[in-house]
């Protein structure tokens, strides 16, 4: 009938993620060169912010650690701001325990090993200075390691420009998160920045391939996923979460 | 009475660059390393931005050349889309004749020698790469160049950290520009990113610091300060201009 049809309608949407606990990361961040300089990526932060917004409205207390973007905060998340991947890993243990932890972020693999203090000038007839670079923390592999601040489900991204699938599940395993998402950045498929995504979820068990779709669409395809995960698996159910956040 | 006042205000603006043409460069640039990152700087565009819609309003024809930013374009001026260096110095040639260059631009001093068309993979075990850099070309030393098609006026923009003034004033000797516009770009001031401005200006003559004003004051002055120069200057004055926008 009609009045039911206006009941279902008004019904308050479902709640899979209610009690859970989720830190998302998201956008780029820009380690400095000197005060004016940086080095960037072309990440954007939408498939993140798509991603917080919809574990949000699944229910779940989310924390979203956002390098550099220009986009709006989704409603009813904790938003922290940072710019480079040592704010970001900082930010991220401040925001433990959590139940699901998403590292969308592209971090910067590398900082400049000596970021000047003061703007590095051209000096006319000298040759141009070299960038020296220094790893950054890996703060996908820091929550993945087995300990008990490990979030139950971790899920990581694999930006790749060749052998999408392959470099994503070696990625899977030498960090030891528990899912990759593999999209292929290569500029041609304009994802990085853009408005769509198409990637391949790598499991323990297998890989499944999504077709082409929005960003809001694969963050709501993620959510449902997690949703089931935790509904199914006895030992990370939502009603199995003692105060500590930690699965017994 | 307050007819006149009516009259007063309906009055259209002055326009007394009007027949004049006018080249703006904005922004930063970015200089890929691979296809997904890049070096950039922390310039937002706004004072470029203002520069522009002030000369629009005052008549001029405006052209507007831009490395990456989130601002909107000012209307009634024509828009040129940039990445990198080497691609603002052709959008710049492809803007000649005109009689004002205005180069507000915080262009990168270099770019990476070898941009790699995979996106670098950090290796575990290995060490981190180094970025070579090769210098970028100058575009204000370049349009600053005696020539049938140097502007008639060129001003350069001069982002300092440390010996504002001096190292400013060098440089409008060194690129050959007109006017050397200073500002302090120290984060601790703000201004590099921000809605305010603080500038001195430098002319062959002399210098002369502004207070802090808003960037969209700094650009309204700075059009007064032009309009004076071409008023009171007669081989530039307005009336005087060839069809080929150079002078006599």
């Amino acid at each position: 009938t009609i009045a039911d049809a206006i009941m279902e309608a008004l019904r308050p949407a479902p709640q899979p993620l209610r009690g859970l606990r989720a830190l998302v990361t998201a956008g780029p961040t820009h380690e400095p060169i000197d005060p004016v300089r940086y080095i960037a990526n072309r990440s954007s932060g939408r498939q993140g912010y798509a991603i917080a917004d919809a574990l949000a409205r699944a229910g779940a207390e989310v924390t979203l650690v956002s390098g550099p973007t220009t986009l709006p905060p989704p409603a009813g998340i904790a938003l922290r701001r940072v710019e480079t991947a040592v704010q970001m890993l900082a930010a991220c243990e401040a925001a433990l325990p959590c139940d699901i932890a998403i590292c969308t972020a592209a971090v910067a693999d590398w900082r400049v090993a000596q970021a000047g203090t003061r703007k590095i000038k051209k000096t006319p007839g000298a040759p141009p200075p070299t960038l020296a670079l220094v790893p950054n923390p890996d703060i996908l592999a820091h929550l993945s390691r087995p300990g008990p601040l490990r979030p139950r489900l971790v899920i990581g991204f694999a930006a790749e420009t060749d052998d999408v699938r392959d470099n994503a599940t070696a990625k899977r395993q030498r960090k030891g998160c528990d899912w990759i998402i593999a999209n292929d950045v290569r500029a041609e498929t304009g994802i990085m920045g853009g408005d769509e995504n198409e990637i391949t979820l790598i499991t323990a068990t297998g890989s499944e391939h999504w077709p082409r779709m929005s960003k809001d669409a694969v963050a709501a395809g993620l959510v449902r996923r997690i949703a089931a995960t935790f509904a199914t698996t006895p030992d990370i159910a939502p009603d199995d979460i003692p105060p500590d956040g930690v699965p017994a």
